[in-house]
């Protein structure tokens, strides 16, 4: 038996972040085994052969959730990351959540070609084959989706998954060309303070950047997690806008016009347009807040035993690198600090964890985002409060599991 | 025209490595285009729908290569990460390196169980359920067979690509259980010095495992990249021993014993133990030395114009972080310092880069890797001397590509 109240950082049975756990006295261990050897089922015979291209155990295959039936048809919907069966902070390019304006070209290479025209000194055409052969960098970044966790602007909490509710937000290792090289080459007039980019979908997707912003960390990627882009991520070739709202960053990009004023497209006037509260409207707010989700224990899990789980999530910021994570048992009343893992990076997702003791009691599991500019993840009230009720954009508001006495975690409003 | 004396670093081409290339002037460039604005093909309808798991597009689908046909069948071989397709420091989990002594089995993980015995004051079993609830820890790092790269070392160079001569080398976010959690709680008796760990494959591959290292950076590794381990690496659970060969992470980790000696089991000497020149052999030498390769431009590749490409390549150390990576393109007299990726970490993937110009003469790229150790990377000629002509193991010498004057590039021994 352990004295819980040596390790307690706040109230609910959290308990400190670096305790190194004794997991049996904790409660979590192995079953006592005797006789000292267990008989284990053998395999007699060889198994598979390698494959050429390898595939998950079908007794874990995960996948992605259809989080939105759209009108349009499933070639307008998006379909969010299982959060809640992941790990880490990398996400397999197979469970990238995705959402399409009008659905996956196939794409062939060796056709397509990128134009950077408008405000320059010489219109420049690239091939896949080109761009191959320019400078790359590779980068650890989140991308999320501007309406991720939009159901949880509704009035009433719907009992989903972690992934379900929040999962339109993943994290690649993503590589590819710094824009500024194709920029610098083409010769950007100095009266021009906007880029427009366009996709080769069939949607014709077309998001304007302000110029600076393309000058900085913009890529178009060629890469995702070291292999070539997956088709649903823009193969061959999208721009990777990081920290910023995920549509931004084009997919089959197959334009770049340098201009003077944004494009005011279809997507940046009936989409992607942030209605606020007194009835104006916000545009180009691109960058992404900071945000945090507990990703387990979390939606729709059953808590099967009382003693020690480890509580774990995910967090990221448009604005640079997590500085910390908080995490309350009780609601909000009392906090305590992750651990965060040791390799946090600026605009990448940041895994947090932090050891919690169940004994049975309700519990209102929340974390709570803080970032390096001291931006603090707001309330679900704070954050819905500044938009319009017909907004739903950008929320990042704190996400509360309530375990309840029968071990059962389920999305409230708190 | 550019100077290039003005950015030159070493002979044979090499450019400064913070050089912001002005693409156009070096001759990598896009096309220049009349009339404004390009005609391009448009997608008239709609694309295909999302998947729930997806799949690489048909035009860029990578495949592992096998790299050796074992007399005992396709379960008993090995297949390599195709580097030179490749970029960034991420493997993708269906394109990680496989070597497998008898195929891969399929496990019902909750059937398969992890036992815990020896030298400890309890016997304890885990189900794959019972793991999931201990605190885990994720870290990016490399995995490298013990055999990597053993072509080379060969009396002719072989004419094959980066990643059918060394692609038994792999980088992944590993997310695990630390191993010192589990002992703890076993209770490792005073006398014990290692841990033998056995997996549940027909094979029964066995391994032994100093303690200190076991207490160290040692994991249960339960997710690879995000999503559970994959069949083929272990599912539902390996060892994974970071910076250390390849097989020592024994994958479909079933037992653990904890004993007073090694094993000596059939990997352990039938394989695994190296044969040195003077008669003598090598046991347990487990980490894997500083090592690179250049993966572009390198073998079975043609250089289609002349002018400034980007030279690539992977560098890697079992002794901790990579400080820095040197290249030559006049095949070992003179070097220049290549820029190493800003997210170089402990016993991961690096990847390094710097510009080099053709102008259509013979060259021998090379790159040299330095371990914050201080380790150096040795010649060819140095890292097979110390074997024995029969030993194949840890050869970590300098890959030399040969650039012809009509741009192929080959494997040569220099």
């Amino acid at each position: 038996m352990v004295d819980d109240d040596l390790h307690a950082v706040a109230r609910g049975g959290l308990l400190h972040r670096r305790l190194l756990l004794k997991a049996s006295a904790l409660g979590i261990g192995g079953s006592l085994l005797t006789p000292a050897r267990a008989s284990e089922y053998w395999q007699n015979e060889a198994g598979a052969a390698q494959s050429e291209y390898g595939q998950p155990s079908s007794f874990a295959h995960l996948k992605r959730e259809q989080t939105r039936g759209h009108p349009f048809g499933p070639e307008a919907g998006s379909s969010s990351s299982p959060l809640q069966n992941m790990n880490g902070t990398i996400t397999p390019n197979s469970l990238h959540f995705e959402r399409h304006h009008s659905g996956i070209p196939a794409i062939d290479p060796t056709i397509h070609t990128l134009t950077l025209y408008g405000d320059v000194k010489q219109v420049l055409q690239f091939s896949y084959e080109d761009l191959l052969a320019y400078p790359m960098e590779s980068h650890h970044y989140f991308l999320e989706c501007s309406g991720n966790s939009f159901r949880n602007t509704f009035a009433k909490p719907l009992d989903l998954t972690a992934g379900s509710l929040n999962g339109l937000v993943s994290g690649a290792e993503w590589t590819g060309v710094p824009l500024h090289y194709l920029l610098d080459e083409a010769g950007v007039k100095k009266e021009a303070r906007w880029i427009v980019a366009e996709g080769a979908d069939a949607a014709g997707l077309t998001r304007s950047i302000p110029l600076s912003l393309a000058l900085d960390k913009v890529l178009v990627a060629l890469y995702q997690n070291g292999e070539p882009l997956r088709p649903a991520q823009g193969y061959p070739m999208r721009l990777f806008v990081p920290g910023c709202e995920g549509n931004i960053s084009v997919k089959w990009l197959q334009s770049l016009k340098v201009q003077k004023t944004p494009a005011y497209s279809r997507e940046e006037t009936s989409k992607y347009t942030d209605l606020l509260k007194d009835g104006t409207a916000e545009m180009f707010s691109l960058e992404m807040e900071v945000k945090s989700v507990i990703t387990s224990p979390s939606g729709k899990m059953q808590l099967n035993r009382q003693g020690v789980y480890e509580i774990s999530g995910l967090a990221w910021s448009g604005a640079g690198a997590i500085r910390s994570v908080e995490v309350s048992a009780d609601g909000g009343t009392t906090w305590a600090e992750a651990v965060l893992q040791s390799d946090a990076k600026p605009l990448a997702l940041t895994r947090f964890r932090i050891p919690w003791r169940w004994s049975g009691q309700t519990s209102t599991l929340q974390s709570r985002a803080i970032d390096e500019k001291g931006n603090v993840q707001p309330t679900r009230k704070v954050a819905i409060d500044r938009y319009s009720p017909a907004g739903f954009y950008h929320y990042n508001g704190i996400q509360s599991w309530q375990v309840s006495t029968d071990g059962v975690v389920k999305n409230v409003y708190v």
